[in-house]
Parts: C-alpha cells; structure tokens; sequence
C-alpha cells in the first residue's frame, strides 16, 4: 500500500509499505477513505532531526473495516469506523473512567509496529476499544465532519469541558487553528454567552464567527489581554481556551482569565516550565486540559453532526490524494491551508 | 490597645496603638477574644526586610461586636462573630459567586488603614459582608475549633474542594502543618476512601491519622513519590492537597496524581514559576486552588463544628496570652509548636 513517512524536518515522503495484517487477535484492519493532516503533525514537520528510515505519521482517520481478529466482537467487515488519534482497549480502569489517552494498553498511531493513519490502510490494535461504528455515506461534507471526531473536533470539545464552559459563561479562544476553531464550535455547543476568538488571519476567524465567536481580537500579547478586557468589563473571561501550545499563548491566556476561572491547555505544550506563582494563585485560577480523550467523546458528539446541527468538516479548506500528501504538509506549514483533507 | 506589629524578620513586637474606631457606616469594632498565627505570618517574620515603622500583623479571630456603622444591619453590639482571613463586601459579583477572596471592595487585614487580627480590638470593614454571627460559648475547645473557620479549616476544605476529593476518591496531603492536617480533615468529610499524608513530624503525623488520614509517608522527594505510588497500585492518588507553597512540595504533588487527577494548592507558591510542560498535559492533570475564600464555607462548615463532628481546633499546640504572641511566632518558626491560639 502507499503510506506516508516521515524521514526529518521538512521531510515527508509517500512510499509503497506492505499492506497491514491482523497480528493480534483483537486487531482489525480498515483500509483508510479519509485522513487529514494535524497541527500537531506540524511540530515533527519543522524539527525532527532527519532519520535514514522513514516513521508512519498521521492519526486520524476513518474508513471500511476488511478483516478483524477474532476477539472482536465490536466491528466487521464492512462497517465505516472512525478511529480516535490514540488506539485504547476500552476495557481498563483509565477507559472506563474515560480517560482512554491514558489506557493501560494503549498506544499512538506511527509508534514503532504500529501502522500511521497518513495511509491507505491501517492495522488497528484493540480494534473494540477504539474504533467507533458510523453508518454509510458518501456525502462529502458529512464525511469531512465525521473525519473531525478523530481529533480536532473532540479536542476543542475537551477544552471547553475542562475549562467548565457551560450555559452563560463567557470564553477566550486563543487560536485560529482547527483545534481553536473547533473550540468555539464546541462552546457554542455547550452554551456559552460570549466567545472572545483570539487569531489574526480574516478567513479563519470569519469561519470562526460562524461558529459562534462573538469578538474577534486580531491583537496579541499585552495589546490582546488588554482587548480582551475591553470587551469583558475589564474582568476577563470565566474560561480560556489556550489552542496553540507556545508560552506567549498560555500567558496571555492567563492575562485574560476572570479570577476563578479556568484557563485549559489543548495545545502541546512546548515549555518546559510555565508561570503559575502568585497571580495565579491569588485569583484562584485553574489549570487544566491536556491531551483529548477523544474516543470518550465520541458517542456524546457524533448524534450533532451525523444530524448536521454541526458542521466541524469545516475546518478543512483543501483536499488532497494521497500521493499529494507532501504537499498538504508544506500547506499547513505555510499556512496557506487551515487543514488538509486527505481523500482516498 | 495592645496589638501585635512585625518589624521586620524575627522582629515582631506587641505594642500600644489607638483603640479602633468606626470610620465608615458599614464598619463594626470587635472586641477579640481568640487570635492565632498562622502558618503563612511565618513567611514575613522569615524574610521581611527591616522597617521603620511596625505593621500590624495576623488576620484570624473571632470576638464580640462593640460597636457598629449606621449601615451595618447583619451583626449588633454583643454578638459573637467570626472573621474570614479577608473582608470583603458580600454583595459584588465575585461575593455572590462564593469567591470573596477577590471581593471588589475587600481587603486584607493589617493592610494600611486596617487592624491587624494580633490585637485586642479590630475594626471590621464591610462588617456584613465580612463577619459571621456565632453562638455565644466559653468552651475552650469549641472556641479554638470556631477560630479555625477563619482561615485554616476553610483552606484545607478549599484544597479538597477545587481538587474534587469526594466519595471513594484517593488523596494525598502533602505537608504535615495545620493546613495540611485541617486538609486531611476536610478530605475526610468529604468522603475520601485513602488519605496518604505526607510529613515527618510524628506528633502531627499522630493528629493526621486521627483527623482521618490511612497513611502516612515520611519520605520526600523521589523517595517520598515512590513511596505513595507503592501505597496506590503505582497510580498515584485522585487528588492532591499541596499544603506547602515550595517547589518541590509541588514537584512531589505531580509525582502522585494519578492521569486525569488534580493537584490543588493552598500553601501560597514561593516560585514564581512550575513544571506544567508535557507530562503534565499528557497526563491531563489539572492544578487548581489558590486562596481560599473562607467567608463561602463558613456556613457550610460551622453546623459540623458546633455539633462537635469536626474538631480543626486540635491543630492548636500551644495558648499564649497578647503579650507573649512573639514566643509564639519563634516556637512556630521553630517548630515547637504548630499552631499557637492567642487567648485574650
């Protein structure tokens, strides 16, 4: 099959591997019909020293099951699935909580033995505890959207319900990314008042006042806090939605949290170290997010957009083949695309 | 009157000052009848730089209303009362939401213009919004345990709170001082199945087991990490109390939370900056806490205190008199004693 690799910074090559196989018998094979490219794949995409042998990358995606092992009960041939960007048993104590990124058995996609999602099929590890059932479309949009609850859209959903977004209270979005814009779309989702979408690029942040941004703050740094302030009675917002993963990011988020209030992390963050000294403590302000349980979210977000009442597909403003997948890397990277889709 | 004012490090004296008077409508002058030192009057009397001109120090007490401002209509001459470690109005936006700590017209005691809680009389502002009416006692024991609604007993409840320590949850308690046992204390009440507390004074450690803790772990550091993950199936606990403010008292709370667990502080931070990169996200740990706003649990806490269910009065070890408050703060500083009552 063709796959897409990974072989340095800059790097990403699309190359015939062999086709996957069911090694365990709680694996199930799924020949891929949508993936994309994430934010995240950026990160590798500008700094991963340069490697003789390619690694898979890519995790997200969804497809048609051809073959499963014979422990699963879940899935067969024939089903669309959508796969979460971690692969998890669904069994353990962390699944059943649902924190499924912390599975006892689980794992990421492009870990060594494992397939990456940037292909045309995939062996999927503990094939019950993560792959979701979908039923059968070959509408575009829908399936651009479905594709989005392997990650993105899950992801925004996670920060919104971490930072305690609900009915009535008012948000900051930091980010214009597909990860911020899901963001907005998922508190809008869970009723907040005012969305404050911080980001400087007119077609994203246009998308994002689709989605339910009411304030768009194009300024950045102190000039953004203070903005942010102006719109909020000078008290800043009950949640703060911190979508890019950089330092400058998560501190303006804190220069804009209302006391009380919760600033929540689904960028990775790239700080080792982060200022949470006295400001922080004396306005009683939370910290939270992290990596999303998407497979937790799924089954809660899926009725929304198989129904259409929300559209995250959205996000995606340029389709590729696979052999056009390098491209869609240097896209993203120069940000000439907000999110590449890619269609098998 | 007599009052206590700190000086500097190591320098805190009793002195003479003017007897508090009304100054606003909505003030009352309290008569003390306990006061205490906390743990946090430690870091001053550590590290003040010298000064000319004392100021007023301590901000725990309760006693009985002398007098009372034209508008104060929630207390009267003769009550009983109680003071939160910060007054503040009760009416803003942040009093109405329980957070009074950043009430907008609220305040610290010993703040220039304002007593200090050291002293014989103390004048209340925003006395309504501030003070809560008590039934009158002389029970020795029932008046120490009243005194710690006005800050450590409220705090240790704040930890267990914002980490979400509720029924079945596990904890561990970092910090074997008066918070961290009033922490204990609160976890208890909330219903925690294992309280690990973590400290190295047997005599406290000895409280911490009464007050509700399952075990106890002397180590520090990777040993001490090491010791509770043994304690916890090696998951670490749900929630952790961090009743210290140090950065490795900080650095051991991450070292036991479980994935998807929360660490709380409520010893006020000596760092300005922490660790919160990548572990920390992709553990999905959530750091929460801050200062507590005592004034919001008081009424939630003071039914099982005056029934007797809840004894936080046992962290005082020692009872001194107004004159002798510095020996007080030297055998705190000293560890002789860990909490010391001012009975007046």
């Amino acid at each position: 099959m063709r796959a897409t690799l990974i072989y340095g910074a800059g790097d990403v090559r699309v190359e015939t591997v062999p086709d996957p196989k069911l090694v365990e018998p709680s694996d199930a094979v799924v020949r891929v019909v949508r993936a994309c490219v994430c934010g995240s794949d950026l990160w590798p995409y500008a700094s991963l020293p340069a490697r003789e042998h390619g690694r898979p990358i890519g995790h997200e995606f969804l497809g048609v099951v051809e073959e499963t092992g014979a422990d699963v009960t879940g899935v067969r041939r024939g089903d669309l699935v959508v796969a979460p960007f971690k692969y998890s048993d669904g069994t353990c104590e962390f699944c059943r909580e649902g924190l499924q990124t912390s599975c006892l058995h689980g794992g990421n996609w492009g870990e060594p033995g494992v397939d990456g999602g940037q292909g045309e099929a995939v062996r999927v590890p503990q094939a019950d505890g993560t792959l979701v059932r979908l039923p059968h479309t070959e509408d575009e949009e829908l399936l651009a959207s479905l594709l989005t609850l392997s990650d993105v859209f899950p992801t925004g959903h996670h920060s919104a319900v971490t930072a305690g977004v609900s009915k009535g209270k008012t948000v900051t979005v930091i980010g214009d990314g597909a990860v911020g814009l899901s963001a907005v779309l998922a508190a809008k989702r869970l009723g907040a008042e005012q969305i404050v979408l911080m980001g400087r690029h007119p077609a994203r942040t246009d998308l994002g006042r689709e989605f339910g941004a009411t304030d768009v703050v194009t300024e950045r740094g102190e000039e953004g806090v203070e903005k942010v302030r102006e719109l909020t009675a000078a008290r800043g917002t009950h949640t703060v939605l911190e979508c890019v993963g950089t330092l400058p990011a998560f501190e303006m988020g804190l220069g804009v949290v209302r006391p009380g209030g919760a600033l929540s992390r689904v960028g990775v963050p790239q700080y080792p170290e982060g200022p949470i000294g006295r400001p922080v403590f004396l306005n009683n302000i939370t910290i939270t997010g992290g990596v999303a349980p998407a497979r937790h979210y799924i089954p809660e977000l899926l009725p929304d957009v198989l129904e259409g009442r929300y559209q995250p597909g959205r996000v995606f403003d340029r389709t590729v083949g696979i052999e056009d997948v390098p491209t869609g890397y240097q896209a993203m990277a120069d940000r000439e695309a907000l999110k590449v889709l890619v269609a098998f």
